[in-house]
């Protein structure tokens, strides 16, 4: 396994990207080789300071990076030789397994859907997060920012996404899959979740568990819950600004704890050819390990391959 | 001032109605009469064993109940002498200044819209929900369920009656407007968030502050938020059930207890003729007490009339 990492990526770049990746490097399976794509001579010295052997690490160079306020289709189009476009291009190639970033979010969208594109089926990829609950697994809320505009069709499909990731990566026998919906009963909702909610209950593709409701997204009702990515967008803000607030008032807490985004390891984009994982640009040296390692499960889940199977025997 | 409160009306009633009554009747203004719609009986025999004097109260008698599972709209016809139906009755006839109920919602619902109806020029009334932030002031936050599909021109409108509300009710000057959004920039959002930004950032009828996001519910970034139906409900059930988690993990915090929901006094809807509150069915007797506090402050702002005396000189 190759996991492409870009050293480039993010505020704190290079030296929580380098970091990261050393942090990593203790945590992987055995076979799993880390490929950094970034500037050579940072990434050594950073290594020298941390006492650590750079031979652990393929690196391959470069020193052009896409900015954070880069224009992002403007800017893979006249950075060739960025690390983000360079880590598609590995990634097309199949000289790495799968690419992780906590750059420009819209660069890294222009290469999933121009370089690595949607499976074939998939109207519009999403992402998912995975949000604390009091049980073993986290629940799995999706899409959370992509798609601001949803019909019922896609809702649907991210039922199948969310479910075969949280099968798979989470490891969730069998996922029961919610519509985020503004009352229990099958009549409530906006247009939208009504006609979803009619292609849901129908589904063989996934266990439907019917509508569930705002508060139910730190409970165990749903493993994965279904929204469009406005409103997804606007639960996961809301709970990163509950945590704020946790802090701020001093509580320590075992299970608010694990609401600390700073930690949080990405998303991968659900729906695209292959494993390309975004992060937080705040990403700090553990979180872009829990990116590595995140990214990691993915490519050995073997999940983009599992979602083609099913869209093969899906209809649209 | 002559508040009308439902005694039948919510899942504790009577005994919680008329205890709240009880509770509110201390702290009401000079010169304002509670007026108790429900069963005489029961209401002198609470009062009784409470050692109250009944008479301070206008005791309206009726037995006849709308339930919580009952038909709205046929309820509404089925049961002339209900509480509910007497209620409107009495608002539409000038008996009241306002009434307020925790009783099925939907029957109030019918009530509100067609027996007082809208405000001329309004398209659709909203509900609203006033959020504890650590400033002086609460965030008000609407729609909050009413509107569960809205487009541009009623998330302008409701920026208007936020903005009104806030200023007259909640007592903070300059209201700060934000539109709900998935990113501070004009250009983002999904159709209608986009198309509302542009209305509003032209209207002299609101401080428009522009976009505001999810972690923004807390914080002194605004003081009205305006969304739809649909986000604004999932919004106020995640709040929800966050500070059910710390009531759960036994968190006591000054601050968090704000959002103890048990104590919340209900919501007027907004852009109809006349004051009508509603209140979760689950309300116990300080929930009730807050309830007829609010309508109090509602009835004694003049915010009906503040509303259709803006909306005579405002574009739909």
């Amino acid at each position: 396994m190759r996991i492409g990492i870009d050293i480039l990526g993010g505020d704190f770049a290079p030296e929580a990207t380098v970091r990261g990746s050393i942090l990593a490097s203790e945590l992987l399976p055995a076979g799993a080789k880390l490929v950094l794509i970034g500037d050579e001579s940072s990434i050594l010295n950073i290594c020298r300071e941390k006492g650590f052997d750079p031979s652990v690490f393929e690196i391959v160079h470069t020193s052009e990076r896409i900015e954070m306020g880069d224009h992002p289709a403007r800017a893979f189009m006249q950075k060739p030789s960025s690390s983000v476009v360079k880590g598609f291009k590995m990634l097309a190639h199949g000289q790495i397994d799968g690419f992780a970033s906590a750059g420009n979010t819209g660069a890294m969208m222009v290469g999933a859907m121009q370089v690595i594109r949607s499976i074939s089926g998939i109207i519009r990829p999403c992402i998912a997060t995975s949000v604390p609950r009091p049980s073993e697994y986290p629940c799995l809320l999706l899409d959370v920012g992509l798609n601001p505009d949803c019909n019922q069709d896609e809702l649907n499909q991210y039922a199948i996404l969310g479910s075969i990731y949280a099968h798979n990566v989470i490891g969730i026998k069998a996922p029961r899959v919610g519509l985020l919906n503004i009352g229990e009963e099958e009549g409530k909702g906006n247009l939208v979740t009504k006609a979803a909610h009619q292609l849901m209950k129908d589904s063989t593709f996934f266990k439907f568990i019917g509508n569930v409701e705002g508060n139910d997204l730190f409970s165990d009702k749903a493993d994965v819950i279904v929204c469009d990515g406005f409103v997804g967008n606007v639960m996961l803000k809301e709970a990163e600004a509950f945590y704020a607030m946790i802090r701020k008032r001093k509580i320590v807490d075992e299970f608010f704890e694990r609401f600390n985004f700073e930690h949080y390891g990405g998303t991968p984009i659900l729906g695209i050819n292959a494993p390309v994982l975004i992060a937080h640009g705040i990403s700090n040296d553990i979180a872009i390990k829990n990116l590595i390692i995140h990214a990691a499960e993915v490519i050995k889940s073997n999940l983009c391959e599992k979602i083609k199977e099913a869209f093969k025997e899906c209809p649209e």
